[in-house]
This record gives structure tokens, C-alpha cells and sequence, in this order.
């Protein structure tokens, strides 16, 4: 059996320095929710002027937290904000005990820090079905709230862990000529992860000034190229969230291209350190197709491929069966043309024109199945359309952590 | 690692003894395709007056063979026709060789038996991609035509196994006023199963009389309630074929309900076989779907439970965990209501109202999932529409096969 406690093999080498966000300030404490003995939830603050932006599961059993995180979210509103974080306990399929939950969280918080509860919004993660001891949170709050520090973003990042064998944070600055603007944001997720969402928790903190709606259509719009385009196991969580806070408090306008690309690095890291962490993993695979009908069509190719149980036990046996990839572009439902269809593995052509490559060697693919990270690039031969998804594969760890954890 | 080798638990206790169809007769040999020192293919004959009905995969990489068997099934020819299928090659990417193959094996066949090469369909499963050696096939259609025996269905059962743990198949009788009608059939099948169809090559063979128009709609819509019911891995082979042929040598006009269900049961016992045999199962799970929005959403939400690998890593584990099952319905797509669903394990009762039952107790629940076989029923509470799926568990054995094995 592997070892599950270990630091997953696609970890990165380190964890990053964090800047300061100005105007954000944060705080975790150990409220033993599930875990003993370790933080498990963690407060966010945000100044008066900030505006939240967010994307959610959609699933149809998601969270009393997310419910209400979705009424919350559009809403601009210059008091402030706060985000409070729990792991161990996902709150979802609750009833209405779930909801309750939720509101004698947003009270206390909105009680202590003096913000309205509209501008309190919250996650839980861990368990699903079973009621959230919320008066354990409700009793840190306090002292969350005393303990803020701009410079604690690392300690809220490890709080909101569960199976994650590392904490996950990337961060950024932009030059404007008024002055820089940073981001720096948090996530965890490491199994339950599928598009729409992950089973994830994002918090992005930047001090850029924008308008709500701005920032919301740009989040949006990057999620479906960054979080939506990683997948560990297909299954999607009830808990996924997605939130960009923007305090303003840099003073600097930022709107145009330069912001929008900084804001995706940070999301393509932290989307690529879920994949990293996915339970088990020992490969980080990049799926890129091109030549399909479309966009869309491609990104169904890919999500084919990623998700096929048959293709990632390939890839953890090493074995470069570009057969099971066929397979996998065949069943998904999007046009095909078995006589156009090529594969590459790496830089290497194995498949083309609907048979093996004559050059192909299979030492050749061999080697590319080696690597940790490992590229496999499918072209249709029909169109224009192209994707990339990223995703690892699939271990006896993850049947390890996942016929004994209780998630 | 598990024994890869060893029976499948959930096997049968043993093989089913094959009454005779009157008009089939059938041969195996060892061809050497892939495998060596067992029978590797085997050959159907079936008698002038012959109708044969099928259902294929709808991957868009299909097999060479598959596109064949399309191209001739819907005709009504009086000339009898023949079945010949092999293992260890697959014979799907494998370019217009492929086309040559199933040509060159097709006219052998016609030349030998005197049929029309347009009344000889093939199969072929086994590893894609590799060009299949039709002239060990070919060389040995003479032998197989001589070893033509009406008791010989059992030794064709065996030729067609890959990574199968067992040989598979079922027969009835109906007793009808002009006399009895017989109906035997054989699988194979063990992992790349599911729907539309799953990895696997089913041939049945009734004496019945029944005009091909008529046994091709019922074929199609037992499917849907049978192959097609069934799931191992989410995977869809290159290479489904059901054939069902009916010689018509009873004398025995066979419309009607009674034949229908008597088909439909042996359908329904092959695919359970399959699943039974899935690649490193231990558990059996019937999955049934009630009070969705339709039919097609129940199949949907069953279908998203069964593929689910956090739900059949949770079976393998024996862990009640329910939560997944909220999970897996939440993410399928189709309508849900949390505050309506209502799940249990057997015969207890997990989940209602959306949340926990008041009753339930964990000690109930992990008793179920200790079962061989497992029932999971879902109630969604929102319309009257119902179905079931089956599955197995995703156990290390899974990953043992997949991540060696070239298929």
C-alpha cells in the first residue's frame, strides 16, 4: 500500500514567499471541527472598498455554504468583506441544519468584525452528511479576528487542507505606471476534482481596484481555461469555490490585458498544484488537442482522455499504450475521423493518419512514459478547435486513500 | 499486488450446460493470433433461413471488423450466414489493413462454407492498434469448418476471452403451442465496459423463426435495458458487437411477449456476467434510479453513481459512504433536489430529506456494504421516472490489470 501520509512526488519544490496584499489581512486558528491538533479554519478580512468575485460548483447537492456564497456574490457593497474557512466538515447535504449553520457563522463573524452578514462569506470542506459543529467555529472567532495579520496568508493556506499532502499558494505583481498591484492566492483539493468545479477551495486576494462586475466576467472567463480545465478522478465536489477579492487599496486601476494574464498565472499554478496533489499521483499529464471542430468539441477530446480510467493506469504503468488514447477519443461523442486522427507522446509521433506511425519505435514512447511530466497531443485532423487539460494519473494510492478515507 | 489470474468471486458457481440450437453449429481452434496453447478463435455456421439482428459500439474509432458487421446486418438473404471471431488482436487503428484483414478472413470463410462473404461477419478483440495476422485465421477456417458441431457453443465460449476471468453464458427455453423454442448465447468481457456499448463481443443463437426487421427492433430495445445497462470503468471499447442470429429450424413462429422475455433474460445474465467479471472486482452493485424526472435522467443518475470512482472506491473499501452517492447525483446533470433525495443501502434507509435519516445508524450500513452484492436505491422525489445499472467495485486489482496489461 503506498504511503499516504508522503508529500506527493509532483509537489512543487517549495512553498512560495507571499506578498502582501494591501488591505487584506488574515488569520487561522484550531477549532478541532474534525482535526485535532492542527488549524482548521481560517478568516479573511478584507478593507471597506472591496468587491468579490466567485465561481461555484454546479452541482445540483452542493453546500448550504455555497448556496449562500452565490446569493452573496453579486452584490457590491462598500463595507468590506470577510471569508471564513473550515475544513474537515463540508457542511453539504445537511438540510437545514446546513443553512442554520451557515448563518450562526456569517452572525459571529459580521458580530465581531463589524461587517454586515451579507458581506461574510464561508466554505467547509471534509465530510460530507454529517452536521457541522458550527458553534466550534463561532467560538474562534474572536480570536481569529484579534489574530489578523497581513502577512499570515501561509497559515490560512495550510487551515483549509484535508487530503492535500502540501499547502498550495502562488502569487504575482503587475507593473502599472500608477504603481504595482499584487495577487497572491490560496487553494486545496487533491481528489473529488472534475470542471465545474473541482473539489477545490480558491481565495485570491489582489490590491488592484476594479468594479465588481468587471472582475466577476474576468473570473469567469479565465476559470474556464484554469480550474475547469483540470481533472484528478471526474467526480465533482459539492463544495467547489472560487473566490477573487480586489481591495482597491494599491490604488491602481487594473483593468486591461496585463491584469487578466497575471490573474490566469496565478490560477494556472494553483489549478496545476491541485492536479500535483491529485490522491496518488506520481505523473502530471497535459492533454492538448488540436484540429478538432471546436473549442468546445476539443475540450470534450481532452476531458475524454483525462478522465479515462484506462488511459491514467496506462500512464502510471508506464506503458505508452496509445491505443486506450484512441479508445478514449473514439467514446467521447465529439466528432472524430479514425483516418485523420495523429497522436504524439512528447515530441514523438506514434499515431497518424489512422494507424501506428511506420517510424514509431515503442522504446521511443517508453521513454516518455518515464518522465513525471508527460505530454500527449492529439490533433483530429478536422478543424480548428484546441484545448489543453491537465490532469495525473491513476495509482493504487489513490485506491489506497479513497477505500479507507471517509470523504 | 492481487492474483490476476484467479477466478473473479462473483463468477457463477459454475458454467451452464448448453442445450442445443437447432441450425447453429460451432467450432474453436488455436490459431496462435496473440495467445498461445489455447483456442484463440471460433466459427459460427448457421443454417439457410437464417436472420441475424445486431448492435455495435458508436465509439468514432471503431474496428475495421465493426464497420463490416454495419455495413451487412440489416439484409435478409436466405443463404444462412457465419460467425468467425478472434481474440488477442483487436484489429481497430489499424488503417485501411484493417479493412484487408476483415476482407481476406471474410472471403476464407465464404470460400469454405459456401456462403456469400456478404453473409460472414467478424469480430476481434484484443489489443488495438497492432495489425491483426488474419493469416493465421485464414489458415485455419478449413479446420474449424470440419470441427462444425451443434454441441461445440461452450468451446466457443472459451476462444473468445481476453483478460476474462471465466467463460460466460446462458440459455432458456419457451415453450410455445407449436413447439420449443431454444435460445443459448455466449460473452466476453471484462474491462473498457461501458454502455454503447461495453468492451465486449456477445453472440446469441435462438431455432426460432422471426423476420429480421422484427428481431433487429427487439434486439435494439433490449439493449438499452441490458448492455447498455452495465458499466465496469466508464470506458467504451473499439470493438462492441452483439450479434443475436436466429435460425428459424424449430418451425416455431416466435413474436410475442414471451419470447421477448426470455430473451431479455439471457441478455440481462450475459451482462451481468460481464460485470462479474470486471477487472478486479470483488462487489456486484445494482444501482436503481426512481422518482427522476424521466427514464433517460434516472439512467443518467445511475450511470454517473456507477462511473463515480469515489463511489466504487467507498464499495471496495466496505465504507456506507453515502455522501459520495449525494456526490456522484449532484454532479450528473440531470434534476435534482437535495431537500428530496432519499437514498438506501439494501434495505436501509440512509438518507431522506435531504439529509441523514434520523434512524440510520453507521453499524447498519457498513453491514450492508459487506455483501458480495450490493443494492444502492435512489429516490430523487421529483417524477416518475426509473432505471438500473450495474457495476462493480474499483479495487487495487483494477489498477494491477490496467497498468500492465496492453489492451
Amino acid at each position: 500500500m503506498a504511503d499516504i501520509t508522503s508529500v506527493s512526488p509532483l509537489a512543487p519544490p517549495s512553498f512560495p514567499d507571499l506578498p502582501v496584499v494591501k488591505g487584506a489581512r488574515f488569520a487561522a486558528a484550531a477549532a478541532g471541527v474534525k482535526y485535532r491538533d492542527r488549524p482548521d479554519v481560517m478568516l479573511a478580512v478584507l478593507d471597506p472598498g472591496s468587491v468579490v468575485a466567485g465561481v461555484f460548483t454546479k452541482s445540483a447537492t452542493r453546500s448550504a455554504n455555497v448556496l449562500d456564497c452565490q446569493d452573496k456574490i453579486d452584490k457590491s457593497d462598500p463595507s468590506g468583506a470577510a471569508i471564513i474557512v473550515n475544513s474537515g466538515n463540508s457542511n453539504a447535504f445537511t438540510g437545514r441544519a446546513g443553512d442554520a449553520s451557515v448563518k450562526a457563522i456569517c452572525d459571529e463573524v459580521a458580530n465581531v468584525t463589524n461587517l454586515p452578514a451579507s458581506r461574510v462569506f464561508t466554505s467547509s470542506t471534509g465530510v460530507i452528511g454529517e452536521r457541522l459543529p458550527h458553534d466550534r467555529i463561532t467560538a474562534k472567532v474572536a480570536e481569529l479576528a484579534h489574530g489578523l495579520d497581513e502577512a499570515r496568508l501561509a497559515d490560512a493556506a495550510k487551515a483549509i487542507m484535508t487530503t492535500d499532502t502540501f499547502a498550495k499558494a502562488a502569487a504575482t505583481t503587475v507593473d502599472f505606471p500608477g504603481g504595482i498591484v499584487t495577487i497572491a492566492g490560496i487553494a486545496k483539493g487533491s481528489g473529488m476534482i472534475a470542471p465545474d468545479m473541482a473539489t477545490m477551495l480558491v481565495y485570491i486576494f489582489t490590491d488592484a481596484k476594479l468594479e465588481q462586475a468587471d472582475l466577476q466576467s474576468m473570473v469567469s472567463r479565465l476559470n474556464e481555461k484554469t480550474f475547469n480545465c483540470i481533472t484528478v478522478d471526474s467526480d465533482t465536489s459539492t463544495s467547489d469555490t472560487l473566490l477573487v477579492a480586489a481591495t482597491g487599496a494599491s490604488g491602481v486601476q487594473a483593468d486591461g490585458q496585463a491584469f487578466e494574464d497575471a490573474l490566469r498565472d496565478v490560477m494556472l499554478n494553483l489549478a496545476h498544484q491541485v492536479v500535483r496533489d491529485g490522491e496518488g499521483a506520481t505523473k502530471f499529464v497535459s492533454i492538448n488537442v488540436s484540429g478538432a471542430s471546436s473549442d468546445a468539441d476539443a475540450k470534450i477530446h481532452a476531458l475524454s482522455v483525462a478522465n479515462s480510467p484506462l488511459v491514467k493506469t496506462a500512464i502510471a504503468g508506464e506503458d505508452p499504450n496509445w491505443g486506450r488514447v484512441v479508445m478514449a477519443i473514439g467514446k467521447s461523442g465529439a466528432p472524430a475521423d479514425r483516418d485523420t486522427l495523429s497522436i504524439k507522446f512528447g515530441d514523438i509521433q506514434v499515431a497518424k493518419n489512422g494507424w501506428v506511425d511506420p517510424d514509431y519505435q515503442e522504446e521511443q514512447g517508453a521513454a516518455v512514459m518515464k518522465e513525471q511530466e508527460i505530454d500527449i497531443s492529439i490533433d483530429l485532423g478536422i478543424g480548428d478547435g484546441t484545448a489543453t487539460v491537465w490532469t495525473c494519473d491513476l495509482t493504487h494510492g489513490y485506491i489506497s486513500i479513497n477505500a479507507d478515507y471517509r470523504s
